[in-house]
């Protein structure tokens, strides 16, 4: 085993090109092992293998930096820099993480969950490498989907225009995670499809092949890429942004990305390297179907992933947006590259022309949602909360400012689990809280998403609808009728009421039937507004509460619940449950709320506190 | 006066394109005197007065939709729309609006502050117009310094690739507030130059001149156009996009920018037209200082702006860190187009390879500095608060999880007055607070600057200050020794306390003196972690306390102190003064806070409250 004989990137160079294949085809079934174990990102670091290798083979780890943008693509990385033993709790809780982490290992130098940052940060590297007068690379890797989002372009406009030298591998599998969009990915499949440049480029291979050329080979390197450029392929979108570009390459080939690479660290300016892989590389299903084996739960290696009815919120979400447009024709959906995590899948085949796929763009598809609210359609962006951070200042600024009903479908709030802190969506009810106009809704099971997207889809402002990453743990009969600003109220109970929203509804649900608890349980559907009404009255009578949230306590709803009693001159007690100020790690959503102090004992606990 | 005759868009038609020129003569004695009378933005008004009468003599706006981008260009298209009476109360309390705004017209159809919205927003305007199968055009004027920001590149790599009708008109005046940065705007600068191009103008201009040719004149434009990509000019930038690229023409010639619009118009496709100005156009001095006369006060027609010596916050943040640049030689300071405002030009002078103006890019220019301090810099990022949200992702995800030592100088933070409700930095003490591993602190003077910037650079995690427009109320004497999460008495009183911070330290003092009040002061200069022993106190000795801040309730400062209170089982009363849940028009500061209810005498008034 060639896997046997890398524990430090160094012992890369004691091997010989035929052997880093060997090792390439080991990695690929080490990878396909683990991930079918433990669940995982499969196709894209499948994708990688040999770029990884050349990329280790090329630099010198102990002083270069290496960002892999959306670090989910650096399994190879971390397995070839001395923790191919950690793969066993790859993503599980305490376990070796799914993205670039710092405390991990120093070869992590800057840590990525979102997309299109490596850039920007590398940038920062290079510029603080050149005010120290230090000598060292620094390389992003970055795919052809996270290069087309608005953060990388304004890091390439910074770069290319101030000279620094760095590198960025563009990594072009024509994806993201499902199809890529947008005129850059669409330049980019031209430039990659050229058939007179594959011959070009196996002279170019030549030359790089006759090492003894040395420096003269980069001249006609530069020479054919500059005859690339004028005849060929039209390079001229990165050139004009001021980069060289160099490419495309064969990412599967590493010897000559080898080759490559080591030329391009002579050179004292910007390089973008293009490099072409196949996503799922050497693994039949997943080159098949690169989308399906992107994020994987564990699965059969031998009959591979099939497709299940799904019953989760993402799903659910899915079939109500079918069913409401076919009913209302003014509703069209959004997605930011995102269209089958968030259930859409269907309604983009089922409804071409009103499903907007923008790519990695939160910020352009919030902005372009407001102007379809402007002409009286209703637009509905499903996207991931942690994600909806990218679309802040445009839900402010764009949407609620001008009052246009938009309606926001944030999946993945609250905890989403194994991705971690990267991924969490645990900030969302106090980012959208704290803006004027904006509706905040949170349905308490699957059951009652269809109707509040119709009741949302009716209104004359705009309105966020938060719903968590699974399925539901107790089915519970939906709200029999929704109006603006008024909770539910689930059951009765003497003293204490337990004001929760979302799915911990039905957590406060358990707690209540195991531990026979005397306690009135109140959905809070609308975390904004609030109900006066239910507030005043709980006040009125006395009630100590307890307020249960999927989120931070900073700015959530207990928070605004705490401020409402407050004006009313509450005298009673109050407790708040939710997540402290801190990033929360990895782990099963279970493993998460029990650290986090929020389970059916956690809530009799606390109740037993309000008694007293 | 040929300005008389305009009452509505459609009295364009009635001018001979002599009478236009006559028109655009008088239509910028109107903006000087208006603008030196009120204030406003001056340059950029200034630059596009042809751009803005070819526009309306080209576009029916009884159907057609125009969106200025960054709308302080649309002085002039106010002017044209109806509005030229309303000048007088430019700016001021219930007065016309600096930016487009829909209440106020018709044509105003979509409102813009923030910089680089209206490409997306023309986008969806555009989709939603080919749903409905509707028939019209859709405009997006924007600046050259606004379309290299991210978020308009997202836009154009979803219009260039879907291929939706609609036109981009590039006002291209080589600066967006002050000069630009990034390889777009180079890119841009080497077209405009290009001295062949000239020439081949002429031809075109004579093309179109021969009105009878019609629908030939839009072929020989093309084939001109291709001719200039091929051989002159690379336009392959937007053409790589998936845009048809035209131009660059000459935006003071009235007759022939109205002849290329009416082409334009004409194609089925999204087109980018490319049109060269100059900003401030026809006033001598603003053509000279174009940034200076980019936003003024009201100034003396015969004298022009005098530069003064300012002491307000701006400057005084310039102040501080020359001094602390000195003293340290990891600072270094980054701006996102804003070298001025912010106060860093002697900065940017003195320390040229210490400073990074990224363009309007704050997504980047955050997780620039989160590079650089990942190599043990010391990065200030000074942004005004509303232009801070653009970046608020990367605040989480780059910055504060991995807690790099970022520090942000927060410029405009609270009320900003007459640029209304796009520029109040009323939200950032709830969107920063929410976010762990963030420090969050305020100077109560202009006096605290320098030391709290000091103690910033020694943290080794990321710090945030904020501090608003304008200068001191009152002089008080900076604190003497600043510990994390420690406050600050400022008098003693008894039974109740006001915990105020930032300026508003300042408006509690001079309430205290005005009516005598006997209160204790504090200043909350954390906001984030609180001085959690000053509330222990004030819980054990029974006070009621009154919280100001300049920021909204939800989620802010007293909203912090009142979870914090409930935690330690206050018994007391509280009343927090702060922004309700809503945008706050434009007005002196003095009219703002006196509307929304943060007065002298108002903070008396909620004392009483708490002593009943």
């Amino acid at each position: 085993m060639q896997l046997d004989r890398i524990n430090t990137p160094e012992d890369l160079n004691k091997l010989t090109i035929k052997e880093k294949r060997e090792l390439a085809s080991e990695i690929r079934e080490f990878l396909i092992e683990k991930v079918s174990k433990n669940g995982g990102h499969l196709s894209s670091n499948l994708g990688v293998v040999e770029l990884t290798i050349a990329l280790l083979s090329s630099f010198d780890l102990e002083k270069d930096k290496i960002i892999f943008d959306v670090g989910h693509q650096s399994y190879v990385y971390k397995i070839l820099t001395g923790r191919k033993d950690k793969f066993d709790k790859l993503r599980k809780y305490k376990g070796l993480r799914g993205f670039p982490y710092r405390h991990e290992s120093k070869y992590d130098i800057f840590e990525t969950g979102h997309s299109s940052t490596s850039i920007s940060a590398a940038l920062g590297i290079a510029r603080a490498r050149d005010i120290k007068k230090e000598k060292f690379e620094v390389v992003s890797i970055i795919g052809d989907g996270s290069i087309s989002s608005g953060m990388s372009l304004e890091a390439i406009n910074d770069l290319g225009y101030n000279k620094t030298k760095m590198i960025i591998i563009l990594n072009d599998n024509g994806m993201s995670i499902s199809s890529n969009v947008g005129g850059i990915s669409s330049y980019l499949s031209r430039i990659s499809i050229n058939e007179k440049y594959l011959k070009v480029k196996n002279k170019i291979k030549h030359c790089l092949d006759d090492t003894k050329v040395g420096n003269f080979s980069i001249k006609v390197l530069s020479r054919f890429k500059d005859g690339l450029r004028t005849f060929l392929v039209p390079s001229q979108y990165f050139e004009a942004m001021g980069l060289t570009y160099i490419g495309p390459i064969d990412g599967h080939d590493i010897s000559l990305m080898t080759k490559v690479m080591k030329r391009v660290k002579k050179y004292n300016k910007p390089v973008i390297l293009h490099v072409v892989t196949k996503k799922g590389q050497g693994y039949a299903p997943a080159m098949k179907s690169p989308d399906i084996y992107h994020a994987v739960s564990p699965f059969d290696l031998k009959t591979g992933i099939k497709e299940k009815k799904q019953n989760d919120y993402s799903s659910e979400f899915g079939k109500a947006m079918l069913k409401l447009a076919k009913e209302n024709d003014k509703i069209v959906a959004i997605t930011a590259a995102m269209k089958n995590g968030v259930g859409l899948k269907d309604f983009f085949q089922k409804y071409p022309k009103r499903s907007f796929d923008v790519g990695i763009s939160e910020e352009h598809a919030v902005t372009f949602a407001a102007g379809l609210a402007n002409e009286n359609m209703t637009p509905v962006f499903a996207v991931y909360s942690t994600f909806l951070q990218r679309g802040f200042d445009q839900i402010v600024h764009d949407v609620c400012m001008q009052k246009l009903p938009v309606i926001f479908a944030i999946d993945r709030a609250g905890l989403v689990g194994n991705d971690g802190e990267t991924h969490q969506g645990i900030f969302d009810l106090s980012y959208l809280s704290l803006i004027p106009n904006l509706t905040v809704i949170s349905p308490k099971t699957t059951k009652e998403i269809y109707k509040i997207l119709k009741w949302a889809s009716k209104q004359k402002s705009p309105v966020a609808i938060r719903y968590p990453r699974g399925t539901d743990e107790k089915e519970l009969s939906p709200i029999e009728k929704i109006k603006l600003g008024k909770w539910e109220i689930i059951s009765e109970g003497e003293k204490i009421a337990i004001i929760a929203t979302g799915k911990m509804v039905q957590k406060a649900i358990i707690a209540k039937e195991k531990y026979n608890l005397n306690v009135k349980i109140i959905n809070a559907l609308f975390i904004k507004p609030l109900d006066k009404d239910i507030i005043k009255e709980l006040v009125n009578k006395n009630y100590n509460i307890l307020t249960i949230e999927d989120n931070v306590l900073n700015g959530g709803l207990g928070s605004l619940i705490t401020m409402k009693l407050q004006k009313n001159n509450f005298n009673g007690k109050i407790i708040c449950m939710g997540y402290d100020d801190k990033f929360v790690e990895q782990g099963t959503i279970a493993e998460l709320l029990k650290q986090e102090r929020i389970t059916s004992e956690d809530i009799k606990e606390n109740i037993e506190k309000l008694k007293a």
